[in-house]
């Protein structure tokens, strides 16, 4: 055929299949989102519209993918999580990353309205997401990159707090803020918040100090059961990952086909301890649950 | 900082740096654009309004991002070229592709409703876009790339002609059509076309049967210049890029600042043959060309 | 300086470090050794001086690369592994398969003369080896990949045994008992051998059968204490990593000084079943155990 | 078969293909040669035995991969180039290294009686080499890279030579020595050979200052010939390959049979200006040239 002459150039294209039986996290972040929030007002130091915004573009993305276990936003990232069993895309990087990346920039141009009625958007101000994949070898690691994440959201939050209530409520112009704020610690800010501004941290908002934990409800377990196999399961390491099992494509689709009916919730709570993973053991499991009876 | 303790697992992030000195190219796909077709229902065998939706977004991208010499789109894919002089996001290959995809999904969402206004987007048929990079390390082979997809371009375009005139025209069904054009070739497909329904495949628009090429507009040089170099420089492989020299960030800027100024427009032409380039030296030698006077 | 002209060449130099927190294996094998088994005439099914030089060079190998947990080898083939928490050479592909790849070249043809000493190495048919590098995620996986290597070991060399008697008892051409020998299963093989040539399979010798393990010799550990964690932990995954901790090079200097202390022996026996990776636990665990009193 | 239930472990290998229509360079460097050279009394600066056995091996490395074009080599270290066209083991990167780097070592370890015959190899001071590939997308940037490691020996020998002498002749210690030279451009260094020891640099021989270039000896081409399209393509880039034309097996096969009949040569010349390519055009165009007539 006469295209053969060319077609030697597929031959430049490199696999790039993500290392199998590993978790693959897929963390997106604004692009430029800086300028932006200044250029359509967002309010400092969170505006919840654009968090709300945030959230429901990553629930789309949950329900795009039935093959995402979990996903974890604060600010203008967030990170999704695929488990190690996962086979979309033959687990192709780029495949996975801009399929993450493009749904949920759609999903975010396309409910901006919703949030920001009255802020259209701008062609020349678009939001858009880059992203990349990281892949970790086993669960404790993974449980480690959640906890890294929801320890940054709190660092990051206490700061722009006590920075924000120094320039919004004291007057105080941004660098000498930021001077101020130079060095001190946790407690420093706390000080700084309630002696001076009557604020106590521990009662912003959860959204705010815990960031956004999204995933597929199911019916909780007992957070003590006697038997505790499922406890030493979730902490042993990739113990949840059964290695040369490869699922068929038919126990694929009828494993998707049952998490699509979970309903994906949106949760602002502490992700860092044990117990938020034991009663939602079918997170790190893979295995869907059983559906609550109410839904 | 209470951090460090999960810090480490940003060790597991691994760099992706494209080599330098190559060409980038990044194609996107459209992600299931079949069936979203039919639910939006696209005009077969071309739907203008799909088509220019993707160019407008192309545009936006070149706008976007001044790094880019050059993109060519066929049906729902789009493939975005840097130069080997490229170092934007230090060529990074997930924060490149990524960026191009969001981008163009940004657009191509936010102007749906321009070119689809009868039909608004449902929420559960969003479109998006998966993409990956590829490189390759000298023009002729870049040259070869493009010419490849513009081949597939009239291959696709000559069938599907053919098969959508048998089925809307002549009353076939679908499976009858396929059949009778396996094993054709395209003087086939031609005589078909002209014999059963009078069409003279070369009368077709130039968009379905050449594709788009979107790029800055600059002055056109000369075709038949006494001096040849440039010719000879455009065919001569990696003859544009001056090994070694990286240029620095202000250089960067720039030219990426010299480059905004150009207009981005879309053509319908012949990629294949050495005209195209020769007439645009701007796009191979990543020189910003003298801007048109009356632009 | 003059040279930074060309300096500029090293930006090509792609990284190409192994995941952190994962096992490496290191698997060379002998380049055209079944010309070069003709050539130097190896005794057939297998040729006890080839394979007692193969373990020799790995012992010296071992003694070589103290991060070095456990090499597995059968004929011309080896398989070298580095523990998770391993940090030579940062970790990086290419230095740790060529390091390996060339002491091992460099022991085995050192020590040719003593093995092969009627038939000294010819310099057009110096044996040499290549390598590549394969990551596993967790212990599972692992202990999976030497299972593979030593069924793999039992089937190819119940197949030689079979059809080496054959042809050198049995007086058949290579292509008839290769023929006769075409979709049989184990059974079948053990009893042409047993009934027609009256060779029981179970009595070859062990190394033949199991290929060599090579590892560094502590105190055996009670193979059914009655505190059973260390098993547990053979068995979970990854549980003898621990993230995070990345070992400081004084420490890893002093586990390799440690390690240097263990004498390297050659075993041959089964290490599928878990006795093995149970009686040595250091091996997994990557913690020097106690040296044996009398060695 | 009973080998399946671990064969999965195969899905971890991962394919690390290098990128077509490039040069590909794999440097070898001696492992620990500092105290290998102290404990076998290399000479200071230069151990001729040393380098002609690196010599030897690089030629035995040729003589085995007749892919490889060219090599070059200074102190400890060997840099062999396979041309954009190469397609020996599919272009994979771990089985290109390890072959090379193998293969460097058996001749080396071979060989060595015969040039340092009174100091056998002992086995725990087994020479050995590590390595690594790299490629360069056209000629201009694989030229830098040989003008780089040229450029390299020269500055480390004038330094060596220098320090050496100080040492050896002079009577300093290594410290004083290092000191005195420390921020010496190359003028100071020539001076103080001159001027001190009454040597002038220029006189050292050919080997020390230029290295060593290895490559197949065909007929020399005119320097200056009146059609000058050969110099042209030379300094053009990537114009001496081919796009799309990767020759078939049997073709690759008859290149190597032409290409083993040529005699492998040592040469100690500058490979920075052009004339050395001008005048072995078969190097950088990887078209066997014409055997000398009376070789």
């Amino acid at each position: 055929m006469a295209n053969s002459k060319y077609e030697y150039v597929k031959s430049f294209e490199q696999p790039d299949i993500l290392l199998p039986n590993t978790w693959i996290v897929v963390r997106i972040d604004g692009r430029g989102f800086h300028k932006l929030s200044d250029y359509y007002a967002f309010k400092k130091p969170n505006d919840r519209r654009a968090l709300d915004l945030m959230n429901a573009a990553a629930v789309e993305v949950m329900n795009d993918l039935p093959d995402l276990c979990i996903a974890y936003g604060i600010s203008d990232e967030y990170s999704f999580v695929f488990h190690p069993s996962c086979e979309l895309f033959e687990r192709r990087n780029s495949k996975l990353v801009t399929t993450v990346v493009s749904s949920f920039t759609a999903h975010y141009i396309h409910q901006w309205n919703s949030y920001f009625s009255s802020t259209p958007l701008q062609p020349r101000y678009l939001p858009s997401f880059d992203g990349r994949a990281v892949i970790y070898p086993n669960t404790q690691i993974l449980r480690d990159y959640m906890s890294w994440r929801q320890v940054d959201c709190h660092i990051n939050n206490l700061y722009n707090t006590t920075f924000w209530t120094m320039v919004l409520q004291g007057g105080m112009n941004n660098t000498d803020a930021e001077q101020e704020l130079k060095g001190t610690v946790s407690a420093d800010k706390n000080e700084i918040l309630f002696k001076r501004f009557g604020i106590n941290y521990n009662n912003e908002l959860e959204i705010y100090k815990k960031g956004s934990v999204v995933y597929r409800q199911y019916e909780l377990q007992d957070p003590n059961p006697v038997q505790t196999s499922v406890d030493d399961d979730d902490g042993s390491g990739a113990s949840s990952v059964v290695p040369g099992s490869k699922p068929s494509r038919s126990q694929q689709d009828k494993l998707r086909k049952l998490r699509r009916k979970a309903r994906v919730v949106v949760d602002h709570v502490d992700i860092i301890k044990d117990e938020f993973w034991d009663r939602r053991p079918w997170i790190l499991s893979n295995a869907p649950g059983k559906l609550p009876i109410e839904q």
